[in-house]
């Protein structure tokens, strides 16, 4: 594919931050009025997350694609949506418009933009504009630092096995647990199988206006939902009562 | 302590970002410009490259504080500074004046303001404002994916010993190697040895003008500044591949 650089539009990877949409930078905004087309990932049926947290900076009349997913948890599928997306994409961008690709939190911190990103950056011009992560923003909201000093931070999808994650927690100053969901359950148990759970803050939907902070007792864990995380100190309370001093 | 919190002034944790000072959220741009008191973490002698970051959006007219850091890695001096520092900003909060504290990148990500945090939560209101940090700012700057899918991330502070250092490495799927500055040369004797030269990634002062990315080969070791960081992918240049698929 040999393409003329100086006709190509360019692909903004564009955080967006975590929710709130006062939580999106002044450079996300400027290339997010910008750009000819806005991009975003959305479920297969229904509202895309991304394009509400921007919706109230949106001016209209720009040309909008939802990159919509089937609800399903195998890769092969996901594989073909992002083969297609990136091919409209493409054909955008080889006509010389630009295109804000809009990642909730940060584009390259688990974001689905990477499957775009490795598809289309041999080719055209691309750009990512980091955002405010949910990681950060979980302990803005909880009022709880997160690490500090010589701190070591692990963050660790839940999908990953009980032994892996467990092996993880011991031997971390401050963990995150994201991707919860249907994987709650278990983590809350192991949790409290290996004596965390008193030291875990739980958080769900930071900075939207559905927030809800919960004592990890009182989550129950079967309704845990996917935007939510864990954040643990091996510390515990010690951990808070260090920056008194 | 007793305060009346109705006329007490609110303690803003201001992230402010990695250094580009577009790369400040719409929320910290509309309290940094309405505090009454804007304080910011200085060198003993010159300037403060958080006031510097934020610059170009202070309208003047504002009361400033410096908060002056003694040039020494002891532990005694910086807490005698944060607590006068905490004393001074007690008195403009208990007069109802509100404060922003600028904070590089996100406050709870091994700010400082946690030291302040910690001595005035509980006597005054605080809110804290996430940021776009340097971790994914540095990413985004290298066009290198952080982490995907179940990747596992750690963030290691380079003042930890080697044989720590060393383990975390070797049993994380992606690293951020941040503190640098004189431990620069021991990290990169041991990212030799451990096999890993070849799949570290080193940035300075991102997204700042001064931004430098090197191959790590060609890094003065005995000339890295404090503000660099080094990424690791276990996996290499595979990981990037795997975008691919
Ligand atoms: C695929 S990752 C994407 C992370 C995102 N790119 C970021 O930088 O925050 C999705 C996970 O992030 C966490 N997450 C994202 N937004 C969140 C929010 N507003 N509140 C709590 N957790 C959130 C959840 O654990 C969720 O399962
Ligand atoms: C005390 S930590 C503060 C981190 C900051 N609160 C954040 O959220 O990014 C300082 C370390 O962060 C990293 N760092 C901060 N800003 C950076 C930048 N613009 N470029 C590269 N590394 C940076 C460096 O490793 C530095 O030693």
């Amino acid at each position: 594919m040999e393409r003329n650089e100086r006709m190509s539009g360019t692909l903004y990877g564009l955080g967006i931050g975590p929710g709130d949409p006062e939580l999106i930078t002044l450079k996300a905004l400027r290339i997010l009025q910008a750009a000819d087309v806005v991009a975003y990932p959305a479920p297969e049926a229904g509202d895309s997350l991304a394009r509400r947290i921007v919706a109230p900076h949106l001016k209209g009349g720009q040309t909008e694609i939802a990159i919509r997913m089937p609800l399903t948890v195998a890769r092969f599928p996901a594989q073909a949506v992002y083969e297609q997306a990136a091919e409209d994409l493409a054909a955008h961008l080889a006509a010389g418009r630009s295109i804000a690709v809009l990642c909730e939190g940060d584009p390259f911190l688990y974001g689905s933009f990477m499957y775009l990103f490795g598809r289309l950056a041999e080719d055209f011009p691309v750009e990512v504009v980091p955002g405010v992560s949910s990681l950060t923003a979980c302990a803005a909201a909880l009022k709880h630092p997160l690490v500090s000093r010589n701190d070591v931070l692990t963050v660790i999808p839940a999908p990953l096995d009980d032994e892996t994650i467990g092996a993880k927690l011991l031997h971390t100053d401050a963990a995150a647990i994201i991707k919860l969901g249907r994987h709650g359950p278990r983590i809350v148990a192991l949790l409290k199988e290996l004596g965390l759970a008193g030291n875990a803050h739980y958080i769900e939907r930071a900075t939207m206006p559905e927030q809800r902070i919960l004592p990890l007792a009182e989550v129950d864990p079967a309704s845990i939902p996917y935007f939510a995380m864990i954040l643990v100190h091996r510390r515990g309370e010690q951990h808070f009562m260090e920056f008194q001093s």
